[in-house]
């Protein structure tokens, strides 16, 4: 690729401009309250496309919400890329705890990215990630060295299951046909670490509510004569691990893929520092299944989590109350050959069957995904470990992620292409926390990076 | 008394309508947004102690809310009755659940209160209830039969621990010296099976907060590696009862009380229908403390109770988080000879005790209050028992209440006199609860009892 660098640094300013623009429309597809910016986002990413030198960009409708298609054929021969990517958001809450307002971005360095960050709701998940490839392909078209068609699907609907970007794919088959997907939604190691994620991880997320008595009471007159529904679901929660962290649902482990001493071996050679790791968290000590590292119980392990729970009174002072309802959100990470559904539905069964007779419990899924794994001896793999050997120095690692994109397993089955992972963000750029953030040098390395992945595909492909 | 049922049908109109205004002030203690509101209730007793006929009303200024004190004296030499109750309110959520907005009072009939109840927060618990009081005196006075002198002592932070009424009494101990303390703010057992309640549990309140990770994490990145503070919440209160339901922190029921056989054979004689009693709360099974019955349960029996659990993402839709805190509000019903501080003090070590070294833990007491019980064969229960006999046409039944009234034990050490707890409402008012509410009937019926209980009281004083 010719310039790349002068071109980069000459639009510097005008990228992260363009970026900072689309950070600040609060895209909180989870909240139906923000709808119309949801919806604003898409127009300004069909914008951003044409601008950047699509031949054609539409708005697709779906149940939800819509998906922008972009297109630059230039040779049915050549080899298609498919870009994905989501231009909704996680909520920002609890707000309190942002040193910035969410929407409102600010540049500022950190240790990490002494180059400077840019702080936002969605900076790295995944505007910013996402938006890397629509200046990766300016660049290309602008410079005429777009080596082969690309294609891109960005949805709305990401961070809450993308169910309708399914039916819209199986309708598609055609417009969607490529030989290879590419998507910048996962992190990497560290800035002098590069990596590529060749695993994710599925996701079953489901909602539960016990209902006790069929109005509130006072814990003084009914207090300890009835089922207090949130003891009961503290109890219920915690008997879903063991003493050893396992989890106790039955079935639950019946499918998952157990790795090889050899592949472990292989996994604990990537860098990781324990200490480093609890000081950025500021905990004592890790916490989790027993015989397993740090960095494979949160990648090649499956976990259950409760991710909120609420129920009583919650407000001010004191209220001498037993509920009548108690509530938590759980939401369990899969590994490949965990089926979501099945895991959803044991789940169900086993909840329902621990319930004392003294309450009602009801269990509502509400989304998952299968996991996935990348092989690494593709053209894909190969293709994408040149352009960060090209740009970043050195050969990048490949690493199991604990995340979940659940769309990638189903891009396999209904297009039946495989995907390459291409993330340039850090773990520590506190994607779905306060605070979310994306550094200034891994956007711009991002979009020097892509372009070289479509060069080597291309030349590898022929 | 003369012409008492007289003055009450001939006045009914005036004192629902007087309690009703008192009704729409939303004097919610514990929520410091409502401050101005619980001020001005305060202003409205007075204003009523005034008219009712006191000599001497005032204000009394405390570090929290301030105490309406009023008294008639008509003669040293006669016996004098300080009634206490409390002008402030629970708070009302979750407000969805009312049938009529809490603070804008309404009558309707029920099953159990044919003749109508009135509707709103704090109609029983209790302005409802301590405003018996305030007509009562009015009765007695302008109908010239008081037969000794009364004290009012009306506070406004009943409900959030009665703090600085502590205070208060032990700086006022000449002003409010008395032969018996007077309060109705417990219930009865039926409108036909009048009884007195002679036994109160004690409280302990606390507030929990559990931190694992210093900031919400990505539960696909994070999720199985690091200790979840919803999960370890969960299991920690779980673990505070075993599967007899029995509580498992040391040392808790080293002082309960324990009943004798014929004790709890006499309780066992109260009338008591579990099918009726599951069929209002519309649950399938009861539940509790193995080895005691549903009354012993909720009144002899110490419980532990969660009021309030909250953490992470409880929004609209699906946000898949580790939340870096957890909450939850905790109390303690006791019985007689536990003390509440020592119980709060046992709960503070063992909760931070069971911690794992994975999250951080803090407990904070928020108040609570020791039990109480009332002898059967004093003066003050026999006259009680008799205006009851004289105004129901049948002896009450004494009988154990499972709430709280902490300042109950505090008079007594304090000032050094016994209370009578003659309480007019049912159960099923729903104090604390969503449509609480307070019969027509009960609250005329206290209006005419209360002065036969001076009328004795006197008499077999003399």
């Amino acid at each position: 690729m010719q310039n790349i660098k002068d071109y980069i640094s000459q639009h510097k300013q005008r990228f992260l401009d363009e970026l900072v623009q689309l950070l600040k429309i609060p895209s909180i597809s989870a909240d139906s309250a923000f709808s119309q910016d949801v919806l604003n986002t898409a127009d300004s990413i069909k914008t951003s496309l044409e601008r950047a030198g699509c031949d054609l960009v539409e708005i697709h409708e779906t149940d939800g919400y819509p998906i922008v298609y972009g297109e630059k054929i230039i040779d049915a021969d050549l080899p298609t890329v498919l870009v994905y990517g989501h231009y909704d958001v996680q909520p920002p809450d609890p707000t309190d705890l942002w040193h910035s307002p969410p929407f409102e971005p600010v540049i500022k360095p950190t240790d990490l990215h002494p180059e400077g960050a840019i702080f936002a709701r969605g900076a790295c998940d995944d505007k910013g990630q996402m938006y890397m490839h629509v200046k990766a392909i300016e660049f290309m078209v602008k410079t005429h060295q777009l080596p082969c068609n690309v294609k891109f699907m960005i949805e709305g609907e990401e961070e809450v299951g993308s169910n309708n970007l399914a039916v819209y794919v199986a309708k598609n088959k055609a417009k969607l046909s490529n030989d290879i997907i590419l998507i910048s939604d996962t992190g990497m190691i560290a800035n002098d670490v590069p990596s590529i994620t060749t695993g994710l991880r599925g996701l079953s997320y489901v909602e539960v509510e016990v209902t006790g008595p069929n109005r509130d009471l006072h814990s003084g007159l009914y207090g300890g004569a009835v089922a207090n529904p949130i003891n009961i679901l503290s109890q219920m929660i915690a008997s879903l691990h063991d003493d050893n962290n396992h989890i106790t649902i039955p079935g639950f482990y019946d499918k998952v893929e157990e790795l090889s001493a050899t592949e472990r071996a292989e996994m604990a050679k990537a860098p990781f520092d324990i200490e480093a790791y609890q000081k950025a968290l500021d905990i004592d000590a890790v916490y989790g299944e027993d015989g397993y590292t740090t960095n494979e119980r949160n990648s090649i392990r499956p976990t259950l989590d409760v991710n909120g729970i609420w129920g009583g009174y919650t407000g001010e002072g004191a209220k001498t109350v037993i509920a009548s309802k108690a509530y938590a959100k759980i939401s369990m990470r899969l590994v490949p050959d965990q089926d979501w559904e099945e895991i959803t539905q044991l789940f169900k069964k086993h909840f329902e069957s621990i319930a004392p007779k003294s309450v009602k419990v009801k269990v509502t899924p509400h989304h998952g995904g299968q996991g996935y794994v990348t092989p690494i001896d593709t053209i894909a793999y190969q293709a994408a470990s040149k352009a960060y050997e090209t740009t970043f120095g050195k050969k990048p690692i490949p690493q199991r992620s604990g995340g979940s994109i659940p769309i990638v397993s189903l891009f396999e089955q209904a297009l039946g292409s495989k995907t390459i992972l291409m993330g340039f963000g850090l773990d520590s750029d506190a994607i779905h926390s306060p605070n979310e953030h994306f550094g200034v040098w891994n956007y711009l390395k991002g979009i020097e990076t892509i372009p070289y992945f479509y060069k080597y595909f291309t030349e590898m492909s022929s």
